[in-house]
């Protein structure tokens, strides 16, 4: 018969077994941290109506979408997590309490040109809290310690959020009339960490901007966090907006402040230049950046929207959320070699062997009744093979450890368990708990980095 | 502005926050189930070529298929998990150890004309083990005791597994000379459980097909399974796949009695009439009933094959497969009133309301690093709402208790706690565990459903 060569895309990543244990393990972290804060998981549909899809319309994800006819129905994946978001609170408001909690884990789909890092399908792991007319700025600062959490779960350290509040630009921009320049100001200091500050200055210029300087000088405002907190006073009183951004961020940084755990501090800065290029953030506004491969730029972004959803409904619903490109920091870590080697990837923790089946099957399953705690995460093996070819899969899968039952087991009410990491090997009854003592799971790592792999000094 | 109409595409499942804590919680528990009998997770891409994904072609499915072109790309969108597992199979075969078991949770597609309780987009969960060359038919006495498991899991007690070996069906119809019609013939004995034996007899005949008596005896052939076994018997000796099939029959009947717990018996039977009729099944079948649904036809079908990616490899991979359609299964649940109303459905176990955030917050924070059992699902109130609203809205979250910070408690370094059950309202040192005692958060229910809501007398 003619056959036909399996291959996948590119730009869609499928993992072997064991790292697919890993990626599993960094989806589990999120959850848990997640779901720790009271969010409730949600599960959109992947395809939407493109009516519905693309209801806000325009800008340079709209080409990057897979768009495609189905009968009379012109649908389309979704692209991110948010405008799925917007649709379900829009559509379900009056069955929702607010405010309202949810994360969503899921596929995404963008049509971009492939290239390495970059993927067509990717998991986006979102929580956002979206008010009822309101919400309270200190949720902004609630984002940003629950990112810390679920990072700081898996053993990422080295890692710092920016923040800024896009009033604080916008009244800048409008004090130096500067207004109507924004979005070109946005896109050219946008590149101040690719191209650097004398080359920004120069395309500034090309457009037509001669405060360069003077708007760099702003922007580059450094020290810590209180210092650059005071070195906005000076410009405080002349601009509604821009007073009201500088109280914004003055709040949210208060808020991470009181909430974020004393024992696990983590790195959070303001940082003027950042401004995210989505035209729906109204406020605060998030980066995060490994420190020690800032080339990669942001791992996880989002900020403050004052109408989650003004294209489908006059409701005033502001909002406030934040997005893991997980399958991009999963290939990151993978490629960097930042996976823990200790953790457990093993599919089971015993491989259970019936020598022959007539005759040791029902010792096996004797076994496992008489020993619950075994039962958990258990293979029983049922292929007729070998001795030799049985350890050498059970080495492959990085089972730990492999009870035989044979001719003599059964005669004798013995099992034979063996210890693949040492070689050890031990017979005895099999209903003493002893035996199984040192086969006891432990809970897998903690991490899935190795603890501290990615800690630096600088942490503060 | 112009708005659009929010709206889901019909035949596409979307939940309100409630519901789709139900729906979290069984896909929870089919992970477990699955994980248990060291299944490796998997995640393959919902986007394939069209050619590799259609590469064994043709059929009824080819039509409901979301395909599209991008770009120079002729793509679709996965209908099952069987497809894209021959495909990570025949292309990571060397990387995998055999017998490959994987069990897989995720949405698949199908543009089936809509109806009630079909639906377009679906999750399937999945488990296979494939084999490299051999795969003992043990594996296929493996499966049911499985789902069986998944089911009982849930709280799901009357369904009935019907099982059946597609060689002892191939071989009667070789025996009877009616090799050339067994396809027409599995068509129109499907319609038995429909239209009833009478009609069946009519449209058997209508196909020229003139021992459809004879043939009906044979196929619903009933008792015990002991009894069927028996009767199977009389037939053995003149057809070598027929035997075959009886032979692997018993086999499996004996496995599933060896590994099925006794304390948690569940209802499998022999069922001739069933073949399930994709082609590549080639031994042992499954379909699952509810006793007191079979009109909702099969939830939860599978069965063995010879090869299960010739179209990709020439390498000889036979596996056993089983899926459950869990969107279907959920919104039979759902509609018919299953859920357990019990199960905790609320998304966290507290509510912690500092009444103003600059004064409050430290003491809220500090509560929460004093008690960590409380951290694990508490959300933390920032809004500036009034009590009754704040009430009202833990009530409609169904969060079953809600700490209250106040000045007073500022004051005295005390909390107030209020269960929203029983309305009782104690105040107390925020220290002491004892305060906590009654809120200390038990395990959700196990079961999905009410316990034994399901369940009937007749099981076995």
């Amino acid at each position: 018969m003619s056959r036909i060569q399996p291959r996948n895309l590119s730009g869609f990543m499928e993992l072997l077994p064991h790292h697919q244990i890993y990626f599993q393990r960094m989806v589990d972290l999120v959850h848990q941290v997640y779901q720790s804060h009271g969010f409730y998981p949600l599960d959109t549909p992947i395809i939407e109506a493109s009516e519905v899809l693309l209801a806000k319309g325009g800008g340079e994800t709209e080409k990057q979408i897979y768009r495609f006819q189905k009968g009379d129905h012109d649908l389309s994946l979704r692209f991110d997590l948010t405008v799925p978001l917007a649709k379900y609170v829009a559509l379900h408001q009056g069955d929702l309490a607010f405010p309202f909690r949810r994360y969503q884990i899921g596929k995404v789909y963008r049509g971009e040109r492939a290239q390495r890092g970059r993927y067509r399908e990717f998991y986006q792991a979102d929580i956002d809290i979206v008010g009822n007319e309101t919400l309270a700025v200190a949720n902004d600062g609630l984002m940003p310690v629950i990112i810390a959490q679920v990072f700081q779960s898996m053993g990422l350290e080295n890692f710092r959020i920016r923040i800024n509040n896009r009033k604080i630009l916008t009244g800048f921009y409008q004090l130096k009339n500067l207004a109507d320049k924004s979005t070109q100001i946005m896109q050219i200091v946008d590149k101040l960490d690719k191209i650097g500050r004398e080359e920004v200055e120069k395309l500034l210029e090309q457009e037509g901007i001669s405060q360069g300087k003077e708007l760099l000088d702003f922007l580059t405002l450094s020290g810590t966090n209180e210092e650059i907190q005071t070195a906005l006073q000076d410009y405080v009183g002349q601009n509604e907006t821009f007073d009201t951004g500088v109280a914004e961020l003055k709040e949210v940084f208060a808020c991470i402040h009181t909430l974020a755990p004393s024992d696990t501090p983590f790195c959070y800065e303001i940082d003027l230049t950042i401004a995210r290029g989505l035209d729906y953030y109204t406020g605060t506004v998030y980066e995060t950046i490994l420190q020690d491969h800032p080339e990669i730029g942001s791992i996880c972004s989002g900020g403050r929207y004052d109408n989650l959803a003004d294209y489908y409904t006059n409701k005033k619903l502001p909002g406030v959320g934040i997005s893991i490109g997980l399958t991009r920091l999963f290939s990151i870590m993978e490629e960097r070699g930042y996976l823990n080697p200790n953790m457990v990837t093993a599919p089971c923790h015993l491989l259970l062997v019936p020598m022959d089946l007539e005759q040791c099957l029902t010792l096996a399953t004797d076994l496992l009744k008489e020993h619950p705690f075994l039962e958990k995460r258990c293979q029983i093996y049922l292929e007729g093979k070998k001795m030799k070819q049985i350890f050498a899969y059970a080495d492959k899968l990085h089972i730990p450890y492999v009870a035989i039952i044979g001719e003599e087991e059964v005669k004798n009410g013995t099992v034979t368990l063996k210890n693949m990491a040492t070689g050890q090997q031990i017979t005895g009854d099999f209903r003493s708990p002893d035996l199984w003592f040192q086969s006891q799971e432990t809970d897998p790592p903690t991490y899935l980095l190795p603890p501290f792999c990615m800690k630096t000094e600088e942490n503060n």
